[in-house]
């Protein structure tokens, strides 16, 4: 998507990678919103710390990052002996897979792009089919989040107002995003609305990342509290809601997301307003029976405790917000139940819930 | 209530006055919780200015603060001549109305003070009389809170898990505090129980204000962030929701609190968890016929896209955290409808939503 920088527009993606120098190019979103910032990772250990160190974060943009890091890995190797490229590439994967060692986007990513290698011959072969597979998992992200925009678009209308939590923007995948994907669209028919933005506690994504994608593509958008959805339905000011989601379940249709989701999702339901989950197919787990048996991350207290800013003389400073003595409970995901979503908007159409499971022999379903 | 300092613990109010210096003295919130301070204003304009700065604030404590603060004034005069003596307390009532334009609680209290007065016959006497009547104004504040608790004690037992919003605590009044009451109360009772307080944003009165109170009382709890309400109810985690109240409308019910309290409301209806609301006699309005003709006050947008805290180097610094080019919109209340209410704690008693109206004759009731 665009970026203005000093006055220039030009379009980038989250994750790229430059063949000359054999590097994964990334968007430093640790630096995001204040600063807009590209790093190269020259070699597969350090595409590995950028995942560990969250310069990259988001489903589609984790899996493409480990695509190209495990290309990148295997690209570096010298000799042509198939045994010890073997053993090299071992190492690669397992490097980058415990760089998030609960992540499955990256593992995922890596086994495709280790499938596509199984038919070179030569060291050389398997090396330009590992940079080649890479290539085409971020491009289907990309056609995946082109896809879900175009089916969601048509529930934008002009003058609406729509609501989204977190950020499952362009930053999350390799581009357009999901949750954001309808807006791009629709915005590129020509349609005006407004976006209010969760500010999404403790991390605050909605206020940063989403609001920062939402003024470079100049959507017109506002941040509210957590706290303020309630009363903008209660208003009239809300006319739909779209969000991501990171583990949606095929069976039930049950869908795990940002922690506050459920809530957003209770209150839409509430007021006759239409709730939309915008996803890639790849975040369906056709697995599990109940969202009960989905773990919720316990993340640090320190987030729920104080909140991350700039200053005049800082760039990125944590301050402490709580009473200092008090400790904190800090869940990261909720589970909303199918009852209160309206739709699942994915690259292939929208379904309501209950369809996932009718439907998943379909092509294209995987 | 106690406040520990260097392994010191003493109770305090959060208003008094000092009646050999003529000065209020009241605990400076605007530092809490990183540092606990007492000030005094020497005179009825320091006060007001304490008032304007909310350097106190909620409706008891301010409704105490004007009414000491007309006090300190009245006693402030020289002279004998009753002609004068009216026109100087004039002054006092105007300069302290004005302090907070919107608020009722100090002009209420205020009058209060002044229709005392009226019985004296002197300069000297009228100055009497509206200490005293100051004093009781606090102390009637003290009573309401302790009846509160009393009644609201009950609902709470052993080994609970109990939600609030905000600050409804001693803070916002000159003692014990509405919501809070009843949890002062049960500990009294010896009864063991835990608090989760929603971080409140964007002014985050529940991490800093009401963590700091509970942590002062010993009592058990946990900050989280306003978004995680929804799956603590989910998983089991929450068995009662005690909030505060700004204003709660005797005809239907209505509760208007701070913005976020109606979505707590919604989840506790859907989990069927009983969702009360605390209040002095004084929050009840008994004329308006709707929450729609509550003016929802609209806050600087500043306080939704940063946050305040303290660092190593500063004890109140402000980071902003939302995209720079980015703007916020900030409603302060939202409305409660009386269905999602199982009841209100009142001094007097607790009541269903519906039956305010029909009890509005009761003794003790105004």
């Amino acid at each position: 998507m665009n970026v203005t920088l000093r006055g220039r527009t030009r379009a980038y993606r989250t994750v790229t990678f430059d063949s000359e120098t054999n590097s994964v190019v990334l968007i430093e979103q640790r630096l995001l919103p204040h600063d807009f910032v590209l790093v190269k990772t020259r070699n597969f250990h350090e595409t590995a710390r950028a995942i560990r160190d969250m310069v990259v974060r988001g489903a589609g943009a984790l899996g493409a990052t480990a695509a190209y890091g495990f290309a990148q890995g295997a690209r570096a190797f010298k000799g042509s002996s198939l045994e010890k490229f073997q053993l090299h590439i071992d190492e690669v994967f397992q490097v980058l897979k415990s760089a998030r060692p609960t992540a499955v986007d990256p593992v995922n990513a890596m086994v495709q792009v280790k499938t596509a290698m199984g038919a070179g011959e030569s060291v050389a072969e398997k090396q330009a089919l590992a940079l080649a597979a890479a290539e085409e998992f971020a491009e289907e992200d990309v056609r995946h989040c082109r896809d879900i925009g175009r089916h969601g678009a048509k529930l934008i209308r002009n003058g609406m107002n729509v609501l989204t939590h977190c950020n499952a923007g362009w930053l999350a995948f390799v581009d357009i995003g999901s949750a954001t994907a309808p807006m791009y669209a629709a915005q590129a028919q020509g349609k005006r609305f407004h976006v209010y933005c969760d500010e999404t506690r403790p991390r605050s994504q909605g206020a940063t990342l989403t609001a920062w994608e939402l003024a470079q593509q100049g959507i017109s958008h506002q941040v509210i509290a957590d706290n303020a959805a309630g009363l903008l339905m209660q208003r009239g000011k809300i006319d739909l809601v779209i969000v991501g989601s990171d583990r949606t379940l095929g069976r039930t249709g049950e869908v795990a997301n940002k922690i506050g989701t459920y809530t957003k999702a209770l209150l839409a339901h509430r007021h006759n307003i239409p709730f939309y989950v915008a996803i890639p197919l790849s975040t369906i787990d056709w697995d599990l029976r109940s969202g009960k048996e989905i773990p919720i991350e316990e993340r640090d207290e320190s987030e729920v405790l104080g909140a991350w800013g700039s200053t005049n003389r800082s760039r990125r400073l944590y301050v402490r917000v709580a009473n200092p003595s008090s400790s904190a409970f800090n869940p990261g995901f909720d589970v909303t139940p199918a009852e209160l979503i309206t739709g699942i908007i994915t690259p292939i159409g929208i379904f309501k819930p209950s369809q996932l499971w009718k439907n998943r022999q379909r092509p294209g379903w995987k």
